[in-house]
């Protein structure tokens, strides 16, 4: 059973990419609307909309747009698809790391390829297209959440870190799609949301989309958990993921490793939501994930003002990676998969 | 070896209790002259000193300003007492649970009502002994920070937790003691300090105390620790305590019991760094110890500006239980006890 969520993250209307503005969120809350590719250059660039799902449809948003404004300038198959290409690789630039923006900005260009009619044809097709992985977002994670509500215990308190919600997709979200689909058969499903330091996206993100939704959220810091489990007040972790390797090592949001070791000590389940897209079988284990080093302002200031003194050193990784052995199964679009990962992932994609 | 440390916490200069205004760090340093028991109420309870030998020490001196108050008044002896005792009462109630302002005050009190001589003899007394109490704060954080020293390896690099510094005692430090000892004996020690959310001691306060003692510091987010545990990067952990079981369950920050298990997960050690005063031989263990819950806007608000949605619950647990088997050793001025605690605990007080 799926939750009808208020909250709609980006979304094709009337020839225009309106998304939720998450720079002033939970502050401010205000939509935007990208007209033209350039703008949603600026908009991924500059963090109006971010999570991984979310950035791929408005990068295919912004190969529509990029389609719309040339079709207005040309009619030449060759000139306009010449341009639509250099506008294609400009939107890719915008995030030169999120695989999901090259993923999604590759298929429309696929697309605009194979398409034998005039460029009318061909700017039609690509918004049908971004409009139609727009919703294919949303049946993933509501799929993933009707898995994923099967393994929540009845009123159960379930943490989660960072955002990935409604907010970081197009609008359901993965583990907090999980949540909205356990609240709609189990109103008395309650939330603990993680701070989330050092972007805070715990408090400032899910902690607003929950609230938003009806959806009882503590907010506590990152610190806590350990003594919210030992007090047997957390039943369940689910989190997001931003890539799985081939044997269920989890890279996510800096800290969910140290919340994945104290759900272990308690025997608290562990479990990661993530779309098969997130899973990469190329790497064998999370040793070869890469981890970026973040501004270390990030650290040092909050709001803008300094939190500490001036002199002091800062390492800022932005993830860190959870092994296979703390994680109780991970859900996706096609059923939670269990331990051996390794072969259980190998499966999935072999249905595929 | 000691450290010599910059950094004097609180300090009797000429009849008056001189103290670092803890409420303004690490934006601004400067000293307040505390000259009467008045004045010491409200800098205990605005919390220009904190930390719970600092504390202690800043009743003794309060019981000091108010006898030299006191003394200009009157020379009946009987007079004086009742009205010393009056204020003695009235200090205690600046932080009602602060255990050993409690001690300090009535130790003080307890001499006061000893003494066979004058107003004047009483008032010199109470003067000289505040001076002791003070000095004595320094000697036992400077011993355990010896015997701290002798289990911290060549080149380490130590994580902790919170403030338990000089900015918490006298001048020296409990779990910073033990660090200003490592350094003065190996300048290639390092140290990894948490953020410490809520109230970011450890960004606020550890940091501008390590630094100003030129000992280098890396600041790290709460969630981090098992990332950089998980790198090889952090040797040991060693944090203070508020209050100890009698079978070595230690009630630390939020935060610290989070970290010992990180800790535990990777093989680090693991230790506590307290004078026996902070063992609680009447509490058999952690389940007895009450934890306090504190404020939610410490969690909401970061230097006075909203984090998170307005509609979200908020617990705040000021403290956690570390429970023994977390802990490689408690680290105090008679040596450092081992598992199993509840004898070594045992055998350092008959030694007492």
């Amino acid at each position: 059973m799926a939750f009808e969520s208020k909250i709609k993250t980006i979304e094709w209307v009337d020839n225009v990419s309106r998304m939720i503005d998450q720079t002033i969120l939970p502050y401010e809350f205000k939509t935007v609307d990208v007209k033209t590719a350039e703008e949603m250059y600026f908009a991924i660039k500059d963090m109006i909309v971010r999570g991984a799902p979310a950035i791929g449809i408005a990068g295919a948003h912004g190969v529509s747009l990029a389609a719309i404004e040339l079709a207005n300038t040309t009619t030449d198959k060759v000139e306009f698809l010449k341009k639509l290409n250099e506008k294609a690789e400009y939107l890719k630039s915008s995030r030169p790391t999120a695989v999901n923006l090259m993923w999604a900005v590759d298929k429309q260009m696929e697309l605009a390829n194979s398409i034998n009619g005039y460029v009318e044809d061909i700017k039609n097709a690509l918004v049908k297209n971004g409009v139609k992985l727009e919703n294919e977002d949303i049946e993933i994670n509501k799929k993933m959440g009707d898995y994923g509500a099967e393994v929540v215990p009845k009123g159960a308190t379930i943490l989660t870190h960072c955002n990935a919600g409604a907010l970081a997709t197009v609008g359901y979200g993965t583990a907090l799609g999980v949540i909205r689909s356990a609240y709609a058969k189990d109103p008395t499903i309650k939330v603990f949301a993680d701070e989330t330091r050092p972007r805070q996206q715990g408090a400032r993100l899910t902690t607003w989309e929950l609230t938003q939704d009806g959806i009882p959220t503590t907010l506590i810091t990152d610190g806590m958990c350990s003594y919210f489990m030992s007090k047997g007040m957390i039943d369940m972790v689910v989190v997001g993921a931003d890539r799985i390797a081939a044997n269920g090592d989890t890279a996510n949001k800096i800290g969910t490793y140290t919340v994945a070791i104290a759900a272990k000590y308690h025997n608290v389940p562990f479990y990661i939501a993530a779309p098969l897209s997130t899973i990469d079988t190329s790497i064998k284990s999370g040793k070869e994930i890469p981890i970026e080093e973040r501004s270390h302002e990030e650290v040092t200031h909050i709001n803008g003002d300094w939190v500490c003194a001036k002199e002091v050193n800062v390492i800022n990784p932005g993830f860190d990676v959870t092994p296979h052995e703390l994680i109780t199964g991970i859900i996706t679009e096609k059923g939670i998969l269990k331990p051996n990962f390794e072969e259980s992932i190998k499966k999935a994609f072999e249905e595929k």
